[in-house]
């Protein structure tokens, strides 16, 4: 049988907040001690600090349909804030709470290869496409029982360091080591999973099934706009793509009730059936 | 036999040389590949971009007897640039030359825990003094032929980051690690190796005994100033506290002669006798 592994990404709006961040941690570093024989990574993104320290330092960002241009002086904010900044304070606190974790990039022991987006009318810069994940790595860490803190920033192969979407490069994680592990994907943010109604966070979906999620696309007779909110599709549909390459389950939920995600007493449970 | 492992500190100046740095990783990268079967660690320090950054942002630096205070911005700005820019950017350049590296701080994987500086009547700051290395950590990663590049920012293990100097960092793991391999400890730098005349590129001392340094730390008669450069000194003294705590030579030398420097047939040895 294989033994379980969690990938676990956190949202920009809890790296922004101490508190949050503080009691997530504390919470990661309880269910993840060597103790418990539980293996976890943890993806986080980047949060308002790399654009607020654009802002000081005068770089401006363009964004195109809503996306950053990651040009070579915000590759270096970039840089410096996700693989220096987060990625050390949250790896130095684990490590205060008796959890030892690791924080790399892409390019460190080659985790994570990426090439430059092509596109054929925009050039989004530097912003990396995942080719590969070194499962070895991470095997040989977590056998080690260290758990690791993964920064969105890949590499190229041929010395470029490249900004990379955190959502993305948890998905490509769990995909990768699912080969080896049971493995539970879990996308933690604001909300407490996926919601019926936007504007009612009580009407959480507890379980979201391939057949069900159809339906919920499918506009009722007489509408328009499909039943689930339109901002939810591109994450559902990925999360769907996960399971069908070995991800075992696909968890959304509030970052605060992490336990009981994993617990499944909370938050959004994806499944194929 | 224990296998030989080769500790090299490259100084501030090469990291603010492009060409510089580009042309010490590549050899560095040459001379570790896995087929060599050799393990090396690589430990930087800062140069002078994270004044650079700290001008920018208008954090004013303090120092105190030469020596910069670390106060909260600042620690943060370290961490950034030390931990995230520049450590990344090595490890990217390594792994484009086919050298597996990981960039390490010494939080991640509690590599190096150290405590706050302690003074009786001045305030380093954030300043971290050594206590302990990991070197279970470094053997597993060496082990699997991976070279590992050291950022000189380490953690109190209460969840506090402190800046440290890279020369003691490189100093102390040398030292621990000579209880598992024979540990070279290379110190790269902008001059050729420790001169008899400062101003004398050609007349560097190749091999530097104890009973010799003695000899040079003692004025010639009728002069008062030792015969050594006075600024080489705790550089030096260190260097034979290493020897006696168990590493097997210190190597002093110019970044860009690293493959001569450890064939021996540049720069500076030093040695018991």
């Amino acid at each position: 049988m294989k033994s379980v592994l969690r990938v676990i990404k956190i949202g920009g709006n809890i790296i922004d907040d101490e508190t949050k961040l503080t009691t997530f941690l504390k919470t990661f570093a309880t269910l993840f001690t060597p103790l418990q024989g539980m293996g976890a990574i943890l993806v986080h993104g980047g949060g308002k600090l790399a654009t607020k320290l654009a802002a000081q330092l005068e770089v401006e960002q363009q964004l195109i349909d809503g996306r950053r241009i990651t040009d070579a002086e915000t590759l270096k904010i970039v840089t410096m804030v996700y693989a220096g900044y987060i990625n050390k304070n949250i790896v130095a606190q684990l490590q205060s709470h008796n959890c030892n974790a690791i924080g790399l990039s892409g390019a460190d022991g080659n985790l994570i290869q990426s090439h430059k987006r092509q596109h054929p009318t925009t050039d989004y810069g530097f912003v990396g496409d995942v080719d590969s994940v070194n499962t070895e790595l991470l095997k040989s860490l977590l056998d080690q029982n260290i758990s690791i803190v993964v920064a969105p920033i890949t590499h190229n192969k041929e010395g470029l360091l490249l900004n990379t979407n955190a959502d993305t490069i948890a998905q490509e994680i769990a995909q990768a080591m699912s080969e080896f592990y049971e493995v539970d994907l879990i996308y933690s943010f604001e909300k407490s999973g996926v919601l019926l109604d936007v504007n009612d966070e009580s009407s959480v979906i507890r379980n979201l099934t391939k057949k069900y999620y159809e339906e919920l696309k499918t506009p009722l007779q007489g509408m328009e706009a499909p039943r689930i909110f339109a901002g939810m599709i591109p994450k559902l549909d990925n999360a769907f793509a996960a399971l069908d390459k070995g991800v075992h389950r696909v968890i959304i939920g509030k970052a605060e009730e992490l336990q009981d995600l994993i617990a499944g007493k909370a938050g959004t449970s994806i499944n194929h059936e």
